[in-house]
């Protein structure tokens, strides 16, 4: 599915259209899980375990189910795409491979998610929307192939959400790619063979950066296998490990820095290596990029200072663990390499806050991201701009390019939706009965697609399958719902949108 | 000091202005305080009570610095005010009366106030912004002077911020009132009569409800010097009371209703009454009042609901308490009828999300304030129809007016600067140690000016005495920042405010 061939009509103005061309596309994505479990079918297999078969059950029913779509759906595809159908088909596909991706969870024998429903749903959905949240405690004596499993959940997702932000969500009007859109559509008039080719070149980049990763993994010491599952999970920002410990588990060999290295690559936009491979020198001298650089610099040395003076480690470990553990968030990898909750008061209430910034738009990260911020900021100079000089006339502009009321409503109206979604999660986990710290938290990991929230229960030492299977439906909804920018979702709520 | 006398040049234009005129006015400003300590003093007196020479220092301290400030000023009034002059004047009186507000509590023998600044400054400044946080236990058994006192400060706070939002603010291009100037000015080009006559209107509707509520609450059953406190501190919004059970300690002859009530009339926008009085039939049906009040509506009847099924009230007791809780926290005010904290896990996340809304604009209520949420709503629906139609043309509208670039970027950037203090003020009380809801809870009752937090310490059945000293003096800063719109103070503390 590319961009090109989304016609952008008005909805009211066409016909009700039918689901054929969706059903066929979401028919393919299937049809791409079913072969991905065949991976972790072959690992169990190998290391003569069990839980293959769950992996073959849940394929087989991935594949049938896809190719009955398919098959409905056959020939649908002629005449593209109509924005209706471009609006429900992002939605439809994450569903639905969330939806399958938790048969293997379910058909095996391994943890809370065996055969529960709530779980195995929550543990699949934060895994594809790369949230890396999980119900399962006891990973280092877990399946091979559920860990691998896991980590290719994520790795999908992460591609799967750079590919939506770049050819389908500017199409719908949502994400913010579309300030970007006409930098990159500045050289060639003919979209689609260009969009084509950005994806398969950041296709190919993931999957030289998820390579480099395994490679580095192992050579600091990694066993073949947790460097492949962490490689699959660092560069997708997803969080993913196969230690209750996360990257506690390694200390040795800078790995931990290595690490940091590679969710930071996993945070900045992807068309900028695409920029840098066709030779543009300074594409990586981005202004969300250095933005990004210079919010994680001040936090850092700021913590790690503080970390340092206040006895709490020697210099090199608090640094170390400074630079992960807020990467990580700010990332929304969810990673922890340390319980930095034990950081005293100050520390929660400051990952309490980083949970909400994110990476940069056109990434595999999540959360309000940083391009949001720096449109608010322009806002906000301006606004004070106005008060200084009441009758200057001060245009707000983004780099060189003028926002216009389009994006500055786009990102408020995402700001004032986020907030308003938070609230109404965090009131609605508070009425299952959890206590203010992990709702509050709770609702902010999910939505911004973090991993792990705040408090004893599902703190990074901890996870969330204490949470009653209420709050695990909600979270899941939430993590969903953060993935795809939100509207891409809440429009289908919208009766107007199903109107003739 | 009247709108019509600030002339809107541009600050970078005119010459660095001298103080005289501020001075001059905001000496004005502390002779009228030092007059209102007379009352609690001799109130005291009345009662036998030593406190009263705490009243009699006091106001004599206030009378002679406001006296040398109107001879340092004298004179400097006649060219009128300079942009930056007005922005200077309105911090500068609210800092200069919470500061000689907080002697009587300073010399006051009672309570943790006497002799500690951080406490008398903080009780001031609770009692000037109209919060009615208070750091004091055992109000039953305070001295009657430092009660009325507190309900005298709530009662000028209140008529300030509305004198403020009216004939300064909007002129500062600050509070969003601007949004309504014109539909007031419409029919008179003489602006300055007209502003002096708005206000001479509202003050008058002021010590008129003030006065309606003294009978009411008197006819009601108390005391008369209870029914004047606590006239004084409805009206306002503001929240203090004579007694550590709050309005817990009045339950018969629908007393908490007639409260509930002049809550209400408080947090409408003062110039409907002006409107209302000159014969404009459906003046209260206003849009900014409707959205209010269906909001309450809906909130109330929910939480109503929820607590007669639940079994916690009989049918009478669960609306009335629901009620008059939820105006209490909305209109900003923080009165209670009861711990509201002890009706579950979700009743805490609502009051939570309570505390950040508030009032109308251009009424004595804090918070974001409805009209706020009303332009978000306005950008919201533009954004849902700009993805559904993305070839229409969807003018922002308020009303009949449009809802042009600098509305929309005075509400986005106050938004946006709230959420950045609520979360600065958060991390810094964590730092100082307190727990995640107190703190969290903390800053955005502060900044909201409504009262109560949430939690053991500072929830409706406590109170802030047993905060850090640092933490009152943050706190002190965040209700003075929040009650004056954010931008009038932070604007003090922009570099280029203060250049040539």
């Amino acid at each position: 599915m590319s961009a090109g061939q989304v016609q952008t009509v008005q909805i009211g103005a066409s016909a009700i259209p039918g689901m054929k061309p969706v059903l066929y596309l979401v028919g393919m994505v299937l049809i791409v899980t079913s072969a991905m479990m065949l991976f972790p079918l072959m690992v169990d297999l190998y290391h003569g375990d069990t839980d293959w078969q769950a992996f073959g059950i849940a394929s087989a029913l991935s594949a049938t189910l896809g190719a009955i779509m398919i098959f409905s759906g056959r020939g649908g595809l002629q005449s593209g795409l109509t924005l209706r159908q471009a609006f429900i088909l992002t939605p439809m596909s994450w569903f639905s491979v969330a939806l399958v991706s938790a048969l293997p969870f379910y058909f095996s024998g391994y943890g809370v998610v065996s055969g529960s429903a709530p779980d195995a749903i929550f543990e699949a959905v934060s895994g594809i929307t790369t949230t890396g949240a999980t119900v399962i405690s006891g990973l280092d004596d877990a399946p091979p192939g559920m860990l691998l499993w896991r980590g290719l959940l994520q790795w999908m997702g992460g591609i799967g959400i750079i590919a939506s932000a770049i050819a389908i969500l500017p199409v719908l009007g949502i994400g913010g790619m579309q300030l970007f859109r006409t930098e990159s559509s500045d050289r060639s008039e003919k979209a689609l063979p260009q969009i084509r080719q950005i994806i398969t070149t950041i296709g190919a980049v993931y999957v030289g950066l998820t390579a480099i990763a395994v490679l580095v993994y192992w050579l600091a010491g990694m066993a073949p296998f947790d460097a492949v599952v962490h490689a699959l999970s660092s560069i997708a920002t997803g969080g993913y490990s196969t230690r209750d410990a996360s990257f506690g588990a390694w200390e040795a060999n800078g790995i931990q820095w290595f690490a940091t290295l590679f969710m930071l690559s996993g945070s900045i936009p992807f068309v900028l290596y695409v920029r840098g491979f066709a030779g543009e020198a300074r594409a990586f001298w981005d202004r969300q990029v250095t933005t990004l650089l210079l919010f994680l610099g001040v936090v850092v040395i700021g913590l790690g200072l503080w970390l340092t003076l206040s006895g709490q480690y020697a210099i090199e470990p608090a640094f170390r663990h400074a630079t992960f553990n807020v990467v990580s968030v700010v990332s929304t990898t969810g990673y922890a390499s340390a319980d930095y909750l034990a950081w005293g008061n100050a520390a929660i209430g400051l990952f309490f806050g980083l949970t909400f910034i994110g990476g940069c738009t056109g990434s595999t990260s999540g959360g309000i991201k940083i391009f949001r911020f720096e449109v608010m900021a322009v806002m906000l100079r301006t606004h004070f701009m106005r008060l200084l000089y009441p009758n200057g006339i001060f245009p707000r502009t983004y780099g060189h390019r003028k926002l216009d009321d389009e994006i500055v409503g786009s990102v408020v109206a995402f700001v004032a939706v986020f907030f308003c979604c938070y609230s109404v999660l965090t009131i609605a986990l508070m009425a299952m009965g959890l206590d203010f710290l992990t709702s509050a938290s709770g609702a902010a990991t999910a939505l911004a697609n973090v991993g792990p929230g705040l408090g004893d229960i599902i703190g990074p030492a901890g996870n969330f399958g204490a949470l009653p299977d209420s709050a695990k439906w909600l979270l899941s909804f939430g993590m969903m719902l953060g993935r795809l920018e939100l509207f891409t979702v809440l429009i289908l709520f919208v009766p107007r949108f199903w109107r003739g």
